[in-house]
């Protein structure tokens, strides 16, 4: 295989893995280099190990024309907000990765930086992967590997009736980026580039919550990451709880000044907010005496969080507007083939 | 989603979940019932966890129109080989895929049913996953873990020069039913239709050597499964013990009759058979004074391994015909993007 020798012409799988990745995983203990067929992971005894996948599709997760580098932070951000989400710590990922053909040197540096970041950003290390090409789309398959105390892993099915509802950070700015980035966002007139930046780089780059995660070990009954939509996955805990329903007062959904102007031109926009997804913010149950102490935690690991509604015995998921009427949706939220 | 109530109509992601993939996942600890968010694994605290992944794709790995089942069975297989070949015993495996619009409910009935059956033939429980839709072809991406004793799982790198190369089962029977399949087999005049359905069979159901585990750990030195051919697959364990060579002695590589009568017909099909790959077998290297202990320990565990030839100090792979002359082979194996 010439091209791994000479740096010319296109691209091999063994210079794919020794150029690109192989750095990637020096660091992750049994790793192994991505030298052998599997990686050897030390399991701490005390703890729990919590795994979960998640694909993207060139497409449908992202923009072919994405830069690569987003494209990877992305790839790595949405499974490591599961484990957030679960209170779990991050110890290492596989990446399976389909290429529309041998890709181009630069494309690869872009995309190896962009997991290089994550890996720094979420205290993560690549440990193995594989390469395929592929007729369709680029799509990238990541398992995230992470650990909790033994039983402490927090659940989706463990809200209460009369629990407090929490988000950290704010809601709406990745799909309110996505709109823009499609050029079908409403109320944008007047937004400065500085907003328009910010929405999309929302959207491109999630940041999940990781330094949460304590304070939702110690104080969540229930905690699960938004990633299709504040509504569908509110009302995806409460399904799991026994089938609880949720008040949710909208005066109190934290949003970002470039969302809160957004709605203020164009109120059809709360739609997007509510049910656009890509938040891969943190949504809580929390139990009322908890809620001070959670609120607390999460300010000390410098986590926003907001209080903005209540677990109901019944009753489905319920949005009041300010004025006290419930609005109404017709989607919930982002379902593949729904 | 209506779909997901009446049974008619596309299918939807939720009922794909709660219909096809809920059930194989009940058996399985710490999956929770697909219902959450990420896997919860209790783990061995006196072993390692081993971890790998593969990816599959339609028109690259598999036909667009084999058999779901088949290509169900493959997608768990080749990953449970790796597991395999690395001494571990499966624990559990995560599945994320990309399907080309809502799939029928027939064919994701053959894709459950493949599932489970390997699921079963391999110890093996699915913990977690995700779906999504692609513009492109079926790609189907597994994530296996499995556990070894504690610093026991097999590597490639641990070959030295003397040590006996073996293999398990027989060689080359997946390319020559992957030839068949594609009707460029030399050689097939008066092959009768059990032979043939017996190669293609080998093609689309690998069975990963898992009962070999436990005689790998006691006696190898190395150990990998063969899926890029073993010519290739062979030199790789020597560069990553070191630079070694290997010798091989072909009237010494275990055939089938099938492959067998085959080569007699068509001599050019060897190249099919050390290079076409898609065997998952086992190659290992054991020391001399533990071939005859490794030897008796597989077939006490139902797997028959052959010696094939022995490692050198250096060399490259070379192949010797019974005449004693060198055989040699423009390519080795199967790379992506070659």
């Amino acid at each position: 295989m010439a091209s791994a020798e000479d740096g010319e012409g296109p691209l091999g799988e063994l210079e794919l893995i020794e150029t690109y990745f192989r750095p990637l995983a020096e660091a992750t203990p049994g790793a192994l280099r991505l030298a052998d067929d599997a990686a050897c992971l030390p399991v701490n005894p005390s703890c729990d190990l919590v795994a979960t996948t998640d694909m993207l599709v060139a497409g449908v997760h992202f923009f072919p024309d994405d830069a690569p580098a987003d494209i990877a932070w992305k790839a790595v951000a949405v499974n490591v907000s599961d484990l957030a989400a679960k209170g779990a710590r991050p110890l290492a990922y596989l990446l399976a990765l389909a290429l529309p053909g041998a890709p181009r040197r630069d494309w690869m540096e872009g995309f190896a930086d962009g997991l290089r970041q994550a890996q720094t950003a979420f205290a993560i290390g690549l440990a193995g992967g594989d390469t395929t090409a592929t007729a369709g789309p680029l799509t990238i398959s990541i398992t995230a590997l992470g650990e909790t105390p033994r039983g402490a892993m927090l659940r989706r099915g463990g809200a209460r009736a009369g629990d407090g509802i929490f988000v950290s950070g704010a809601l709406g700015d990745a799909a309110l980026g996505l709109k823009l980035r499609r050029e079908v966002l409403h109320g944008k007139a007047g937004l400065v580039d500085a907003a328009v930046q910010f929405l999309i780089s929302r959207y491109l780059r999630p940041h999940p919550r990781i330094g949460l995660a304590k304070a939702l070990l110690e104080h969540a009954g229930a905690a699960m990451d938004i990633s299709d939509g504040l509504l569908l996955d509110l009302s995806r805990m409460c399904r799991a709880s026994g089938g609880l329903g949720a008040e949710i007062r909208m005066a109190d959904v934290p949003l970002s000044k470039a969302a809160a102007d957004i709605l203020a031109k164009a109120p059809g926009e709360i739609k997007a907010i509510l049910t656009g997804g890509d938040d891969y913010e943190i949504l809580a149950a929390i139990r009322p005496e908890a809620e001070a102490a959670f609120v607390a935690a999460a300010l000390a690991a410098g986590v926003g969080v907001t209080k903005i509604g209540s677990m109901l015995p019944s009753g489905g998921v319920r949005v009041l507007a300010p004025d006290g009427s419930e609005l109404q949706f017709a989607n919930t939220g982002y379902q593949h083939f729904g």
